[in-house]
């Protein structure tokens, strides 16, 4: 079957997908993006996805470039072409094509590229038996909290991650302090079953899933703190886990070369999985 | 006359020059580049910007994507076909197309793109007259030495000068220390008349000009001191200005609201001015 791409107003062929050598999301990293989780038919949390993306183009003066009515007609046609049921969108937008100058150019047309993929989320073995992640140190730049496209220490340590044999790699602030994944959130449980996740400042990204998950802890009447946590906390944790908008609630059951509890997934983890697949599973119905 | 890009293999005329949208440099920023000035139909210190382009891909684990030897062919025949006498060519390479994936994946092709400008460096008015620089904190990640295209807090910052009507911003870390400029390095003279730049660490990138000029600071004798300055250093310095590819030596007549020494570019900066336009007539003569 045909796997299609959006492309600047027009649905191509996904291999066909391109912009132009001077479009700033290739030469400047000038763009900002979304990842979306469709699941059984179901679109996760679109609408804080989308309220995200407007407040990254707007923290980077990027004009939107259609309408939210017209974004999500776009993306329902595409999601349809390309019958996911199961799988993401990934929206990304740029400043625009331009001759090659840093500073921002006035009155361009903003670029959007939106190409989907399907993946069942569901049932896959991390979920249920965890993940290994290692610590590095945090070497991005001070403004974690827009989602750009800016995204190289991410993938550096994502690929030191990968060949350590881990899942992810917790990045760490020079006072010790975990900030969070390379493309996920850090949470820990204390000894006295105290959730624990990052403040989202300008360190971390707001986590859509991370949101739903403050939430959900409120709603259970968990007992929770935003706090930074530091690597030692972390690997003596009683529990630990990483959320996002692809790994849901995904156990972490080493830290380093440090065995978190028995090395399986930690009771609240799972139950925070369970919760919020239930969550999941009612935005469908209620949509 | 038609204007050609080189795209991945081909000569394309620049308007069709494209990339795929799942290329690493658009969706990642995870690739690097080189803007090479030319003047007088002779390309200015190629070889060291190749130099530093085969470092920036080591360190990047990015294979080439071609022998240098090639490199220069297609450079050569890219610049004879769009009759560049003046001006630069900027060149880009990307890990390449694949599947989004923050780890960097294997076996895939590097990509390629090249451009070209036309651009007439010497005469222009500011490196007659000089410039003014605002200080702005250096929100930039810490591997500041690799030349990626993501180059995101760079633009900010060059916007953020532009709209203060200066023509660079000089970044500052933590310390109150000047790093460099967004697209430029950093130098003042301090009041007994010695030369400061910031040595080339991680945090600022090895300027190939910058390079040139200490050797030529040597050469001619001049005191000078490879070591950070301050800001209140900066704005109270004899004479300041700013070295890049593309901006030779620019004198800096004014760092935020401070006129330096008597508004006017510094005597040192002037002779350093000439020496570096000499070297580059001397290139063209070597040739």
């Amino acid at each position: 079957m045909a796997r299609y791409a959006y492309v600047n107003g027009r649905y191509v062929p996904h291999d066909e997908g391109a912009v132009h050598i001077e479009d700033r999301g290739f030469q400047f990293a000038d763009g900002v993006y979304e990842v979306i989780p469709i699941v059984d038919d179901c679109m996760i949390d679109a609408g804080p996805h989308l309220d995200r993306l407007d407040r990254s183009l707007s923290e980077m003066s990027i004009t939107p470039p259609m309408s939210r009515k017209v974004l999500e007609l776009v993306m329902d046609e595409l999601i349809a072409r390309n019958s996911v049921s199961d799988g993401l969108i990934y929206l990304q937008v740029t400043r625009g094509v331009a001759p090659r100058d840093h500073k921002f150019p006035k009155g361009i047309q903003p670029s959007i590229v939106m190409t989907t993929k399907r993946v069942k989320f569901l049932g896959q073995k991390k979920l249920s038996d965890g993940v290994k992640v290692i610590t590095i140190p945090d070497i991005r730049w001070t403004r974690c909290d827009i989602k750009t496209v800016s995204l190289l220490p991410n993938c550096m340590g994502k690929t030191e991650a990968f060949e350590a044999g881990a899942y992810e790699a917790w990045q760490v602030d020079r006072d010790g302090y975990v900030t969070e994944g390379t493309s996920s959130n850090a949470w820990i449980v204390t000894a006295d079953n105290k959730l624990l996740t990052r403040p989202a400042t300008h360190d971390i990204l707001r986590g859509i899933t991370r949101q739903s998950l403050l939430r959900i802890a409120e709603e259970e009447g968990l007992s929770f703190e935003e706090r930074a946590f530091t690597v030692e906390e972390a690997r003596t944790a009683r529990e630990a886990f990483v959320s996002s908008a692809t790994s849901f609630v995904t156990p972490v059951v080493q830290v380093d070369d440090h065995v978190i509890a028995n090395g399986n997934p930690g009771s609240l983890s799972c139950r925070l999985q369970g919760w919020y697949l239930d969550y999941c599973a009612g935005l469908k119905r209620s949509a």
